[in-house]
């Protein structure tokens, strides 16, 4: 690990990933040399931060020419660590579950379920999206079978703590959490969580504000 | 609107919902007073931080006595504008929808889901969730019959621009996007996205640094 890579915020590694997410859209529509101004455009960024944040990819875009795109895009996988696949497990199996199963761009940016579990008897053998679903007690043996190394948690709150502390257990050092809730993990389990009313209150906030100009 | 609210990133919007989340946890745990410090503790950053973020708030806290927690909350629930109700509007009634509709945050945070709609014909006029479903075309009607000021966009990316565009006309003004697109929006329609692939590769490069430890 450099040091460079280490002073990356979450804010800017978010950032890394939104260029990517436009890079590939220019992409398909067949554009091959962008410049910090779109890419800052795009995001509603300065031109400023974009190079800013890109120089961390080392020398790409030229002075007045702007970046070539699929070198950009090729560099920006190796840095988020996506230009590999990486296995991922779902724990509880519900709507979410089957929602995020469905979800088109996990597969394009190189994230592959290879195994569900859940802790209804009645959901444990069945195939969902093709794969079966096991039972928690068998996490050990079915993550280290199946080489997964993210954990999604689509559990209820109060499941979210044990289901955790079972995957890290299993050696998942990566875990994407849906529960609102806070989770208490190991120094070395890595956790993102997405708290879908924080992000609705956002949005809220935005239009409270707008609402009273 | 002050200026002080407009100066609010949406960073520390982010923050001052995940304030209000850990002081609810507090209060359940029966909490009466709580200081910066055991804020910062809680979202892994500075009691200074904190205090900055809680200025807005006007004068709270008492130095060396903390934030009574009850004030605090119904002081972060004015600023984020949810000390009221939010009527929500879900388009695209698939898993995801299902999964938002029984999320337990948003009722406990205001959010009401109102109006239901989805282009498939075979999904209009069965109920989910008790709230029945529209075809797109009852949109301006429906949409004002149930006062909902909030839509969610839960369809598939390629229907999602046409979607922000109907819910707009219909009078909506702020968007929830789950689609993985970028959407063009009028300037008085406000929207934050939740891109599932870009928080899962945040995830992926925290695993892939310190895997390269």
């Amino acid at each position: 690990v450099t040091g460079g890579d280490q002073r990356l915020s979450r804010a800017s590694v978010a950032r890394l990933s939104l260029y990517l997410r436009h890079l590939e859209m220019f992409g398909r529509e067949g554009i091959e040399t962008v410049s910090s101004g779109q890419l800052g455009d795009a995001l509603r960024i300065t031109d400023a931060q974009v190079r800013k944040d890109l120089a961390c990819l080392g020398s790409l875009g030229q002075r007045g020419i702007g970046y070539p795109a699929a070198e950009l895009i090729g560099a920006l996988r190796r840095k988020l660590g996506i230009d590999r696949h990486w296995p991922t497990a779902v724990v509880g199996i519900g709507n979410l579950a089957r929602a995020l199963l469905r979800y088109r761009g996990f597969p394009q940016h190189g994230f592959r379920f290879v195994a569900l579990f859940d802790s209804d008897a009645a959901k444990v053998g069945q195939r969902v999206e093709g794969l079966p679903v096991h039972a928690p007690a068998d996490m050990p043996a079915v993550i280290a079978a199946s080489g997964a190394e993210l954990g999604i948690i689509a559990v209820p709150s109060e499941a979210a703590q044990e289901t955790a502390d079972a995957l890290a257990a299993a050696g998942i050092r990566g875990l994407l959490n849906f529960a609102p809730v806070v989770l208490r993990l190991r120094r070395d389990v890595n956790l993102v969580s997405v708290d879908l009313a924080v992000q609705l209150e956002q949005l809220a906030f935005l239009v409270h504000l707008a609402g009273g100009e």
